[in-house]
């Protein structure tokens, strides 16, 4: 038989985790709008950041260093599963029959099966070192939760989540690997916060969203002097720490001496693309061609439908407003399998670099997604989930342009995590029953998402 | 704060995956029994053997050759996720207060989630290169489907998967993933098969065992000219192709200077104990004191409880008979969330190892399991399978023991799988809902497995 063609891998050793992360806001063009305080319309200052953030994280979150140093006991903790591998997709280039290269980074070996603990990890560990007792997040179908917990249990840390009420019930796996962790993990809305108890008194029925579990796990903070809120994705801190990812990727790709002509990931927030592709920023405002594409659900994609305006993060404005591309903190998206991807707005850095033009956005509906996941599954092995599946339905695609021109791309995507929690949707893909959102599902839709959705 | 003293651990690079396989029959102090044909009681042909197994398969199932070459093709797929890293479990040692070191071999980052690949690679390579079409297989819990259905996917043949009726209703995920890659999932006992058809008319409701999913595959292979039967544990090709796992660790071991005094795995069958150990045996033939240890469910224990003897290897003896430990195979286990350990017997080198003293075997009640289970999640960030609970079970206790004889014993365990697609159990558990087998959930035990049942 001859060669199987299958992949090639491009390993670091254990001593080339980073020891630092990169910061992209001063190599941006101009620095992000501040924050607003929603009660008083006016910038949030130093203490009300410090008030719902760990100390620490208040302080990255609005710094210009570059260069971060990563504390040790963080750096020891990414050896659970870093430097993870480059692996080139030998066997999807050879089914597509492209000239492209297909490169992929594939972080689905963490722990909590995605990139998602790269910044717990730093989250708790700062956390506790700053003297604080408890953490609280939010959590949609409970990547993000997953990592905290595991993160909060290494550093001795107390943790509430709240979980998305209709992920909370329908997807138990998430909860229960959670609660193995330790973490307390609460239904949003449910009946903890006075929030809570308002949108059930209201709505005995409401699905809950990532919006009203961040406006519940706020009220949270408010309501204990030792708790500080996490991020899983939105903050300025929380996308520092996933740089690590496009850190190993750059030197990865100085050894094999190949530059990316593009590199996608999929965006909910923007945490896995900024991670994945920030460091390479600068290369790009210094001429180098490099593609950053953003691959979004159709059924929630600010980058693709939304506006760049002044926005709330949480769906009750106790949160900060934020200047980003967003379909406004009312939208509620429909549900769809990719419940990392459910949420109205996108990361302020991520926002500002679409509207600087230093990022394209692309909108896919889930049966294209999951036809490209299993394709890939198929042929490379790697079960992906299915927000990573965005990012694979975009490379497919760009690869057969590829293959239409003669361009010999080399395209790298970030395999963000894998697809084993999310079987269900396999199943229901497989048996037929998948279907992309329509108009009706919608329950408000801002005018620009409504003009661009496909009939 | 203090360093984290999280992990250590010890890499190898991706050309150091093995370049043979070890076979250890010829370093054994006897050959194995040979296997019989049940319907004629003598001793099978190398065509009986033909007419089951892939050509090749038959062929490395009597080799007496010590160093089998792995073919380029199935060393390629091995890269998907190996090697795998040898990794030193710092915070457990600390919370047990053990002078004792504890490591581990993480076979967890396999595609499938589990050391099965490694066989299934190998066998589905062979069964396309030998000119068959279809691999025919049983599966319990699914790790062992999952993997061949990922490996037939890839090397291009079809694959009908017997799952436990009880398993393909109640855990429809590993069905779900199966079907991804492509394989036909059948229940067992089922329709499909006159045997299958037998057993439900004698009883509706068949919940269904190992032992009746692989004698429907047999039934399968009988009526089919190009199809083949694939083995997930039992057979000793497939524990063969699992010892690149143990001859890994010996050269990761060497890296660091250390001999193991305990190697320690958890078995149903015994391809993870055999693929991880039996590179060690010749070692401890030749003088060194290493204890290999098989930790076995309560449930389920034929090395602790059964009889070394000749028996069926299926429920019917359409299989082979052969001379092993064994529960007798009209033996049903009670349901126990290590679905992966309810086989009745053991691999026949398993028994022999065991019949001639070079293997002990201990077996634990699953709440003391998940317990072990548990600890080691919040601890190291790395959630196990039940079935690799058992071995961690068996290192805790061996740790406590060091700790209070003050011995600085290394203690090595293969992880074999994680426990994401098990997180049902773990929701059990944590609600407090798991319990013991006891004696009443035995529907025909055999006298020895009653006697030695703990009361």
């Amino acid at each position: 038989m001859k060669p199987l063609g299958l992949i090639d891998r491009v390993d670091l050793p254990v001593d080339k985790i980073p020891t630092r992360w990169y910061n992209v806001i001063p190599d941006l063009p101009r620095l992000p709008e501040e924050y607003i305080d929603n009660s008083t319309g006016k910038k949030v200052t130093r203490e009300w950041l410090e008030r719902l953030f760990v100390k620490s994280m208040a302080a990255q979150e609005t710094s210009l260093e570059r260069w971060i140093t990563i504390p040790e006991p963080v750096r020891e903790a990414y050896k659970l599963w870093r430097p993870t591998p480059l692996i080139r997709a030998v066997a999807l280039e050879r089914e597509l029959g492209t000239p492209a290269q297909i490169w992929f980074k594939y972080e689905a070996t963490s722990p909590s099966g995605s990139h998602k603990l790269n910044s717990a990890l730093a989250q708790a560990y700062y956390a506790k070192r700053d003297g604080h007792t408890r953490l609280v997040t939010d959590t949609g179908a409970g990547q993000w939760g997953s990592a905290l917990a595991i993160a909060c249990q290494i550093f001795g840390l107390d943790l509430t989540v709240f979980m998305v009420r209709a992920s909370f019930h329908n997807k138990p796996y998430r909860r229960n690997l959670m609660e193995t962790y330790g973490a307390e993990v609460r239904p949003s809305p449910g009946d903890t916060t006075e929030y809570g108890r308002k949108l059930l008194a209201e709505y005995p029925d409401h699905p809950g969203s990532e919006a009203t579990a961040v406006s519940e796990a706020l009220e949270c903070v408010d309501a204990d002097e030792g708790t500080r809120f996490a991020v899983g994705a939105f903050s300025n801190h929380c996308l520092l720490h996933h740089s690590v990812i496009g850190l190993e990727l750059k030197e990865q790709l100085r050894m094999i001496g190949r530059t990316p002509d593009y590199l996608i990931a999929s965006v909910g927030c923007g945490s896995n693309l900024s991670g994945f592709a920030s460091p390479f920023v600068e290369d790009k405002l210094n001429g180098a061609d490099i593609t950053i594409l953003a691959a979004e659900p159709e059924a929630c994609a600010p980058l693709t439908y939304g506006e760049y305006r002044l926005d709330w993060a949480d769906s009750n404005g106790r949160g900060p407003g934020v200047h980003t591309y967003t379909l406004g903190h009312e939208f509620v998206p429909p549900p769809i399998h990719a419940g990392g991807l459910r949420y109205h707005g996108c990361a302020p850095i991520v926002g500002l670099m679409r509207h600087e033009g230093l990022l394209d956005a692309e909108a896919y509906g889930q049966v294209s997604v999951f036809d490209a996941g299993t394709t890939f599954a198929k042929l490379q092995g790697y079960l992906p989930a299915p927000e990573t599946s965005h990012a694979i339905r975009a490379v497919i695609d760009k690869a057969l342009e590829c293959k239409r021109t003669g361009r010999e791309a080399t395209i790298v995507f970030n395999y963000s995590g894998h697809g084993l929690l999310d079987l269900g949707a396999y199943g229901r893909y497989n048996d037929g029953l998948l279907r992309d959102v329509e108009k009706e599902d919608f329950v408000a839709p801002t005018p620009s998402m409504v003009e661009g959705l496909k009939a």
